[in-house]
């Protein structure tokens, strides 16, 4: 079939009750685009007529296992589409994986072997298990269908989909028109990752907005395998802490899913009474009517500390649980109130007297020296809750509380 | 290994001795490039060295198998080389053929089955057959290395060239500025034909003039593989009998190889005395001083006629034999003189009397009676010697030789 021989759009044929168009709410609730609308909301009231769950693909780069709540973003969105009945489709992409980068300009995407996939696909999926609901959830492996397409089927694939278009994806226009080099590999990946929404029969690709382009190719390529095209969800990327950048590890705004209970709570109340409320829409499985509620008092007055109290209260209970984050809320509080956390590392160390730099940086504390030095400059330190002034000063045998900022204490035992 | 990372060229290691220049004067003779010409001497003074056969690539379409004396250009040169001692190899590309045209438009260009394929394979060689030493060719099948890439080894071939060379193919260039499409699969072609040279360890490719960057690829992609990479050498495409046009069959300028020896011959002798020079150089095997020579006597007086019966004899013995030659020699003068050819074919057609016209079309001496007319008019038509003027002639039972332009006969029986 030609690309001018399109199967019709999905039409609604099926009648837009009530609760499609709830679904449809919660389809957009914090996305940045959902196209077309109108065919989601056809597939969503065939399947409410129907009974048929529709088919919702999110593809994982099984490079990097370790993920934060910027990641959840669009995990929730596969959640909220899975209490709407819908199925979601784990897709670990080990195909590619295991190629790694061929042209070899990409030292950090060495190939990686089956075992090493299946180890990261694992943690992730733990992680995500956090957030998804894992009768709902289907995991596959795209080396399934792509190592069978051998090398003819490539050709195949790669006979659907014409450069020019290829070449309007923004990072290519922009090295094809600066010189940067493009492999032509780099041209079949978009290629591949369309493909196995033809192969997993998706109703739905997800992904973040610099996902876009690639959505895209998986929709033309159903229609060109005459398959109802799927409909592309991006959802925003996820602000960081600092509320300027993105949420990110390097940049070290982030709060990583296996958190302690403590830091995940207090990270929450860190954030700016701006950003709670984007990290609510985005974050939070609470009505959004309820949401907006909030916001109202908020407005009119209330203490913005109840909002983020409860934010940080419903984070903190997904990825830990209930009594997890009424202790995290204990301890913030008491800390708030300038108290020691319940639970603090304990270290012991030797060679009494010591120095109060030193013993900083032994501890843990500080990540030099002449760190814990400019910290004392900044009256960042605190012993036994009094503030250290003197960066002389030499500690003795015996047992003290350090604190460093707000978050950071050690029970230390000198000898 | 990265493309800046080549390995040294072939350097003359070994003598230029005076078999090796000569071996150089026959890689040359007709042909359009060599490149690079320093490698390629560096390559045969090896192997004058060393007694090891270099190893000569041509690559085969497996689609149109009937093939004209414009296309043994290339394989002359293949004999050439077969009988300076080294190994041709004969390969036909039947993966791709039988893939085809995946993107569907090219009509021209339907898949093969494996069968068709074989078959086309043999019919192509039985001809080359002609020129070609059957002991020192050998004969390949390129799915026997392209399937087995799968789709990994695909993307890794891939990723050895980059798109802005892809570009610079002429056909590619003037596609892409004008908007024609350029089907991603189009990219995949040139990079396998190069892996073919890789799979081959080719010391040389040939082709014709339009498959230069085609040839060149295979040497990058040798490169990039660890190998020495080959030498190209291109081919002009021969002119047809018109001394205009290239020699193609839909042009009707052509001599099959598989003609009758007497059209052959009388073919040859039909093109221009300017013609018959590089018909020289490209077809026949007479060392070019010999060919100087002749030419030299010709300008200095000597009848064109001399040469070109030379060719003629020497064209139709190799692709029939020299008793086919001599009888094909006899034919074209007794027909020079006005006299009928000893072979020609026998007509018997009813329906008399029957208008001259219609009796043409039907002995299958004029496509239509119209155009029968139209030969007619130009006194184009002979009956028994005699010339038809008549367009309103009727001929009554009786047999005629009747005679079309200066070749065509036929020996009509008409009742």
């Amino acid at each position: 079939m030609s690309a001018n021989d399109k199967p019709p759009a999905a039409r609604p044929a099926h009648p837009i009750t009530d609760r499609v168009r709830e679904a449809m709410a919660v389809s957009l609730r914090g996305c940045d685009e959902l196209l077309p609308e109108a065919d989601w909301l056809a597939k969503l009231a065939r399947s409410e007529a129907t009974g048929q769950p529709l088919r919702v693909k999110l593809g994982l780069d099984p490079t990097a296992p370790d993920i934060h709540i910027g990641h959840t973003v669009v995990l929730n969105k596969m959640r909220q589409l899975q209490d709407l009945g819908h199925t979601v489709i784990f897709l670990i992409g080990d195909f590619t994986s295991m190629i790694g980068d061929p042209s070899g300009r990409n030292t950090t995407r060495p190939p990686l072997t089956r075992e090493q996939i299946e180890a990261n696909a694992q943690t992730y999926y733990r992680q995500a298990s956090l957030v998804l609901d894992p009768a709902k959830t289907e995991i596959r492996y795209n080396s399934e269908w792509s190592d069978p397409l051998g090398a003819r089927g490539m050709i195949q694939l790669a006979a659907k989909y014409t450069l020019a278009r290829m070449l309007e994806r923004d990072d290519f226009t922009k090295r094809f028109k600066t010189g940067v080099p493009i492999s032509v590999h780099e041209l079949l990946y978009p290629l591949m990752q369309g493909y196995d929404s033809v192969a997993l029969k998706s109703d739905l690709e997800l992904g973040g907005t610099d996902q876009k382009f690639n959505l895209l190719v998986g929709r033309a390529l159903q229609t060109e395998y005459g398959q109802e095209p799927q409909c592309i969800l991006t959802m925003p990327l996820l602000e960081g802490l600092d509320g300027v950048e993105k949420m990110s590890k390097s940049k070290g705004n982030y709060i990583g899913i296996s958190e302690p209970a403590n830091d995940m709570f207090a990270k929450v109340l860190s954030i700016s009474d701006t950003l709670m409320w984007k990290y609510f829409t985005l974050l939070s499985f609470r009505p959004e009517a309820e949401i907006a509620r909030l916001k109202a008092e908020t407005d009119a007055g209330r203490n913005p500390k109840d909002a983020k109290l409860l934010l940080a209260r419903e984070i903190t209970t997904r990825f830990h649980d209930v009594t997890a984050a009424d202790a995290a809320e204990r301890d913030f509080n008491h800390r708030a109130q300038g108290g020691v956390p319940d639970q603090i590392d304990e270290v012991a160390l030797g060679g009494a007297p010591l120095g109060i730099a030193v013993l900083l940086k032994q501890a843990g504390l500080a990540p030099s020296t002449s760190e814990a030095n400019r910290l004392i400059d900044g009256n960042g330190v605190r012993i036994d809750s009094a503030a250290v002034t003197d960066k002389a000063l030499k500690l003795g045998a015996g047992t003290y509380v350090l604190r460093v900022g707000k978050r950071k204490f050690a029970r230390v035992t000198l000898s």
